[in-house]
């Protein structure tokens, strides 16, 4: 009998609806399968034993803390540790400008919750996360999609987007999910001048900001934001809000992430929070600190690095060897994802069917544009990050037997053709 | 320059206001103030010990479990042991009705989201827990409030706010907070009945219900529902969703509390978690998971009843020896709070700066009333669980000085009458 509860939240749909990538996981974890699909971190680089020193130092020296209420904005010290890691690349963040939230996840839910009202605009790339999608859809925006490539998005068509009052935009400049690019250094500056010219506030959301395996790390939107625009009205931080996380550098089960922002935007932030959940776990924030501190989190996400470029080189050499020329894909210079390009005609999800059945699994990238036009179709997602590089060689060359075939179908190449 | 945000953010205000509790905590966090304000549990009594094994014993043998990202859902084998622990009332819950949140403030976060429209109606007790409030009004609910007794939630006035069509109703039959009263057997009854015959769902909150410090455990509202109104449809859970937490049983900075509901609901609640937090941190789960088995759990609930039973007399007796007989006060046979009422005329707010000068600090009781009437004046909150025994007779002491130096100043007793 739970009519009750069924007829009234019938009433109200507020953009909840089943998540695609949701049921396709389901069939990407039988054992047999080679999963492209998460966005997992690869579980033998957590840094096991420093959780154990740090969970036994925690508990015999801080445990009442650690066990007890803590305050909304987060653990001090951590929101210290933050502000001088982010502070590195130029933005002078204080502690005060930190708010400790239960992974990113939950900053994009903030964000949804704070700045859109039904009907509201939204400015996002095509394609773009879809997480974010499903934490702001709760709140009903309307989405405006500025098209990408592989320097990112293509600021030159911002103008026009921006001029339909979006309420904010969400940009994720490295490593982008689901497409791997990253946003040009001088789109940069565009963006961050546009953005301002039309009063529109940037949320930056870079999770893989620190995963780089080749290049120079470019500044974020938030530095850049305050170096072009000198802002020197008291606030270090102006109009890009910035959000990242622990999930990609030190272990996703903490559930740690944080929103970097002008005072006065934490402040509205805390007592969103204070709502939602009082605090993230005060337990996981002194572990993630004791975990991090003395130089470690620089010396692992050396070490992530490492392990994650050589996947990518092997994902990268593999696709090469195995995948017929018609399909291209993306060269990421860090991050954990990249996005392949189907040639016209064909389907990514009959796609996704064929190759569930050879035992090898992709996101569909269909799900990642928030006004779908058909694009979508020619595209998937494959991360890199979790499957050892063996298991990435063989996932790859049994994608391609599934891509081969269905272009067989549809004539695009002839059968039997044996490509390289 | 945050006036892009500030702009922005003003054009909504959503029911975000400053949190009267979080202004005053500040002032109650003096080393000096003795502090009945929080509803923090008491430190001495959180399992060091036995998390410390568990820590150690999780990242040997479930490290990348542990670390990695987790099922929306929660953790299965914590999902089971809560449905077991639940069925104990009768509820038969299994590990499909229980979602696992981030504490039980992101269970009412939920709630709001799922269910709350702007302007609809949500029923609440008067007074009624602060914590929930703040999570609804977020999605702009207008508030019926009933009145309550000793016995908690006056059932016989129920029935004209069931006819003005409220989208469901929040009621802690627990120990409530702040009354610290408890919603009588019969009562129970006459709610669940009337519930189901205005087609009205019940959230019931029930955080502290194991904590029972006298008396028999009484049937939650969940489990009633069931046995009354012989729902044989499959479900076994009907027309109440049921709300916990270890927060007050094993430590609240881990942030774990459950919702025990029909599948369908679960379903859509495991939609706005996914968009919300993707999941509760797998780690703290799993440790928790870990310290609770074995029977562990009821045995330390046993020593956290003796622990804070006493505290409860401690402060009973103090108020009997200190306080002036106009002045009454609740009888709570378990949880965290008592409430106290003082004389017509006497103002809580005034009170509290009294009381801080004395050293001495609580909750005022205007901020538990969703429809503020003046009733709340004369009440306030304190909480018997955090001090330990000897400071709780001090500071009852101390806040009877405030309170006899109000009632002198209105002319309520005459100037150094000796009470007692």
């Amino acid at each position: 009998m739970s009519t009750a509860w069924t007829s009234r939240y019938a009433l109200r749909t507020k953009g909840i609806k089943s998540s695609a990538i949701r049921e396709l996981l389901k069939l990407t974890q039988q054992p047999e399968v080679i999963s492209f699909a998460g966005g997992l971190p690869a579980p033998d680089v957590f840094p096991v034993e420093r959780f154990a020193e740090a969970c036994c130092k925690v508990l015999e020296q801080k445990a009442k803390l650690a066990l007890q209420y803590g305050a909304t904005e987060g653990y001090e010290p951590l929101r210290e540790m933050i502000a001088q890691r982010t502070s590195r690349y130029g933005v002078k963040a204080q502690p005060e400008n930190v708010l400790i939230t239960s992974g990113s996840q939950q900053a994009l839910d903030f964000i949804g919750k704070l700045l859109i009202n039904p009907g509201d605009r939204v400015l996002v790339e095509a394609p773009t996360y879809l997480g974010a999608m499903q934490a702001f859809n709760v709140y009903g925006p309307e989405y405006v999609s500025v098209p990408s490539d592989d320097d990112g998005m293509c600021t030159d068509q911002l103008e026009k987007p921006l001029r339909s009052g979006p309420k904010f935009m969400y940009v994720l400049p490295n490593f982008q999910n689901p497409g791997g690019t990253t946003l040009a250094e001088g789109r940069r500056h565009e963006l961050v001048l546009l953005a301002d010219r039309f009063g529109v506030p940037i949320v930056e959301d870079d999770p893989y900001g620190q995963l780089r395996y080749e290049g120079e790390h470019l500044k974020p939107l938030v530095a850049l934001d305050r170096e072009n625009l000198r802002r020197d009205n008291g606030y270090s931080i102006g109009n890009v809000i910035y959000l990242s996380t622990f999930s990609k550098t030190l272990a996703p089960g903490l559930r740690l992430g944080w929103i970097v922002a002008p005072p006065d935007v934490i402040a509205k932030l805390v007592q969103l929070k204070q709502g939602a959940d009082l605090h993230t776990s005060t337990f996981a924030q002194i572990v993630a600190y004791e975990v991090a501190r003395d130089g470690f989190l620089d010396e692992h996400v050396k070490l992530i690095r490492k392990v994650y470029g050589e996947r990518r080189n092997v994902m990268l050499e593999a696709l090469q060897q195995y995948f017929p020329p018609e399909v291209t894909w993306t060269r990421p210079k860090g991050g954990l994802f990249l996005w392949v390009t189907l040639p016209k005609g064909m389907d990514c999800q009959a796609l996704f069917e064929t190759a569930i059945k050879e035992n090898v699994a992709f996101v569909p990238g269909d799900s990642f544009y928030a006004n779908p036009n058909g694009e979508g179709r020619l595209h998937f997602r494959l991360n890199f990050s979790y499957v050892p590089p063996d298991q990435i060689r063989e996932g790859i060359r049994r994608l391609s037997v599934a891509v081969k075939r269905q272009m067989e179908e549809l004539g695009l190449i002839r059968p039997m053709v044996s490509v390289k």
